[in-house]
């Protein structure tokens, strides 16, 4: 079994990948310092949660790279060197930067830094990562007014990502971007509104977008909302001047949801749905370590919505491992529900394995995105590809080749086509068009 | 531990099997060409999820059995070669037609066609598969208007469905099947409903009936419903012309849901719940491709049901997996809830795996029903416990025979109980009563 | 694998134990045959879910040790031998009583009644326990009015029970224990029940208390009460009368949770949150045999707890494996949720494996306590940890050793961590402060 998985895994280390699913910035892409690499969310949140105090780490007076990377190796880190976040970490160290060390301590950190430094300090460091990682192509997380220029297209892909349009419109400053970026203004109409929408698809569609995006918490039930109520809510958006949106009232949000997805129809754009997540649960969390889930919610809840957009791809994640069933079985059925990665607390091994392996099981084959980074910095997906090819191979070599018998030939085709096939027939690039 | 795994895997293939649910016609048992195999739900619904239209499996205008094979095989099957659905059909293929490719595809599956129609015509094909299946009873899925007759009981088994009884009394057809089967009427008292309720489960029992069965949806939480209130539900029942049942007042079947428990007591028949289904989501699926379910569901539901009748036999299925562990817990303290199976969309290695090993450890091993095939045709009996036994074997060796030293007969004997022992016990053969 | 697992099971199984979760009776903390042994509600709850009628178990008039003991070897326990609770049965005779044969049954359970009263007759009979099962110490479940005296606090550590105070303040029993107990009288004030509560908090630490402890139903979700509305909860339940608390209102339990969390903050005392249980849903089971869950709850609902509470430790045990997920990412953001142990019906082996995993591979792991026992005797405390020692070791080999590639010395350290570390500094001994 072993020597099959070595196997399959060599043969699917091969294949370039596209990443269709991370937060890179393309005008900074790559890391310059450790401070960018352990600023990430998982590295912060973890060191506060073992005990580190955010003061700590978020100092209201700002803190130099070499400091804040100083401290977390002192304070923080020894507590999560057991996690396969930090393993990630780990696999960064030794494949960009050599480490060959065991560990990162508090006593051999500063070589480790300054090494790190001098190697990122190369002006062609973002090609280099891609290079070494095998990456051809990843998709962006670009808010709605950006103006998506200045970068390659072929290897940076836009993607409209929708949570501010969905959920914020009622704060002055999300419709005066959206005035402002669309050239085009805002009236109590609800005509005026879905040009504004239909004019920002079409400014990403122009640049090579290949899909829409959105976060969605637990509770979130899209419907269809008629005209009269939907103007109403828009009404009542265009008089608010919150800060946030903290309306209870989601008809506009369904509106806009609604409308974005009959968009996507007419553009044909996948829309990606991440559903699950709550935001701000834990108030005074450090940056973007505040989050959780609430893991009581069902796809019945969107289940009005695949059967209204048959022709739009919905590329699903889900925040909890328990939702996955449901994702397999909606995705088994509904010919437009695909399922896309192992998302954020559910993207650990344990649970990517079990998941993983549920849906090679019973959902057609051209129907599943293996995954996505999720990286907000280009040096963390090898790390993470690393960590899922290693069980998507030993899947394959346990529940294909050994149990069911297949060619390993066979199982890596599968495995080609779950890592990298699918997302350019899910997501085709349509730029020429 | 393979080769452990092995032996105990010889040993309970020899074991003959009762099936304790299927859909299977007594006079139309098996199947007479390939499209009676592959028009079964499980790849009509994966072809058409993954991607091949609607309207090229279910032509307006009917389509021929050959037609309707060479379409799947070319349009919808290449893609779901990975399911463990599709496995099944490769199963029958290997142990009924001699099949010796790896693969059947859009080259070479005509010549399958042909052998399988010959072979499948033989006169005595349905006992032939039994005699292969090593099968020597299964239970039906009996209508409640079903005369039974025109098979032989000992093998083929009657179970009573109650679906339409508790749902659909609302709709005159079913009210008027219910009174031309029973030669009795129907008047406004419950009195008279309950007469006819039980005048049809005498029917059954004395048709040989060894088991009431009804799936129940994830908001189903039944209760004793008082006279009047009933009484009124049954009142304005007899006044619906309703095609289908659509109120949403659930008072009318909780009350013939709780008086068919009652004749489930008094006539000494166990009650198959089949928890968790939601019908029709996907409103525009392929025939039976179209019901999911909601993981939001509890056992507790079902409590007061569990309490009021401590000696009606409950086996439950649950849908999801999730919901396996609460069925594990209440099992192992409520004597009358007893394990049944792995249902539907959790009839897949990795849930079967996970949930079998979580029941053979906590659940007095009388007290389990291993398996059951929901087949629709006889030849399906046979790859689906293939995939149930091997699952069991591996799980005895790793489990018990390794894990906790036991001898490996013991644990033979353990997996004979769950497969076959149990089913005698839990539905006894009383039809000599 | 296997002699990796072997090696580092070695290396854990000598470090001392200290179970930070139990019920033993300090005063009577060890069997005296095997009906303390067998009258385990796991074992008289699965006799009678196999079928054991409840009056063979709990006799009106009260039965023998012996009668009770040669019942159930002959009437229940041949049906529960699968289980691994049972296992736990077995292996006390293994390790105390010498015992060698595979099985106990109706033939040869009296030799082994006879031998194992006979050892346990010993007056040192509780210490040896201890010293053979390598347990240092281990914490109680005591009740507010408990005195606390009589036995050694070094071994025995006391630890405040909260479900009454939270849950049965309407009692008029519970209130006169309280006033009672803590030489205060109660008034209609919220002041007077406060310091009632202070003063027996402080009555715990006294006595070198070193955890608040509290089971919550499903559907708890405390919040902060305002005076107004707590005082009039309070006085409803002055003029209450009921032996049980039935109040629907939630209003005075939440306001005592919430001043126990003050308390504990205000103390330094950790509390453990056990989350999720129904009490009697099988209203006519044994003695402790009818609690069961409704696995659809969320961490969510102590998000405000854990927020308003920042220094105050919860270690959370949670009664479903599928809340586990929510258990770990919870703990991986909150600094002050802390997983404990594998409670209840999630203590068996599959779910152990699953949800350890989860644990240790993305939390931090300072805040992992690994096991506690739950015990009502000590000579649970053994087989128990035993269990849990396996699956730990051979999660270490096969997701540190093997897939990581972690030293041996290296995993071992976690898993002192987990087991024995993370005790003492979680639940530190202020006895002297």
């Amino acid at each position: 079994m072993k020597l099959i998985g070595q196997r399959i895994l060599e043969a699917i280390e091969k294949i370039p990948l596209i990443d269709p699913h991370t937060h890179i910035n393309p005008l900074i892409p790559a890391s310059s310092n450790l401070a960018d690499l352990l600023g990430y969310h998982y590295y912060t949140e973890l060191a506060h949660s073992s005990g580190m105090r955010k003061s700590r780490i978020e100092s209201p007076g700002g803190l130099s790279p070499r400091s804040l990377v100083g401290r977390l190796f002192t304070e923080g880190l020894p507590s999560v060197s057991n996690t396969v976040q930090y393993d990630w970490f780990l696999d960064i160290c030794r494949l960009f930067f050599g480490w060959e060390d065991f560990e990162v301590s508090s006593n051999n950190w500063e070589s480790l830094y300054d090494e790190a430094e001098k190697i990122m300090s190369n002006a062609n460091w973002a090609e280099e990562v891609l290079r070494k990682s095998n990456v051809e192509a990843l998709f962006l997380t670009n808010n709605f007014d950006d103006d998506l220029v200045g970068f390659n297209k072929d290897v940076y892909i836009p993607c409209l990502r929708a949570d501010e349009l969905v959920f914020q419109l009622r704060a002055p400053g999300v419709r005066e971007r959206l005035i402002s970026s669309s050239s085009m203004n805002l009236t109590g109409s609800l005509a005026s509104l879905r040009e504004v929408l239909e004019e920002r698809v079409k400014h990403f569609i122009t640049a090579g977008c290949r899909a829409c995006a959105i976060s969605l918490p637990p509770d979130f039930a899209p419907e269809f909302i008629p005209f009269e109520q939907a103007t109403q809510a828009w009404e009542s958006a265009l008089q608010s001047h919150q800060a946030f949106a903290t309306s209870k009232d989601r008809s506009l949000s369904y509106w806009v949801f609604w409308t974005l997805s009959e968009l996507c129809d007419q553009y044909e754009l996948p829309f990606d749905l991440m559903v699950g997540v709550n935001r701000d649960v834990y108030r005074d969390g450090v940056h973007q370590g505040r989050d959780l889930f609430d893991s009581r919610m069902s796809l019945i809840q969107y289940a009005e919505l695949f059967n209204s957009f048959p022709n739009v791809k919905f590329p699903v994640s889900v925040l909890a491992s328990v939702t996955n069933q449901e994702l397999v079985s909606y995705s088994w059925i509904f010919p437009n529900v695909i399922t896309n990665g192992h998302w954020w607390y559910s993207n650990t091994p344990n649970f990517i394995s079990f998941d993983l392996s549920s849906r090679l099981q019973s959902i057609p084959r051209n129907k599943q995105i293996g995954y996505y980074s999720d990286a907000y910095k280009l040096e963390f997906i090898a790390p993470k590809f690393s960590m899922y090819r290693k069980i998507l191979a030993s899947t394959l070599a346990e529940d294909f080749v050994v149990t069911r018998k297949w060619p390993e030939e066979k199982a890596i085709q599968l495995g080609f086509e779950v890592i990298r096939g699918n997302i350019s027939s899910v997501f085709p690039n349509r730029s020429k068009v």
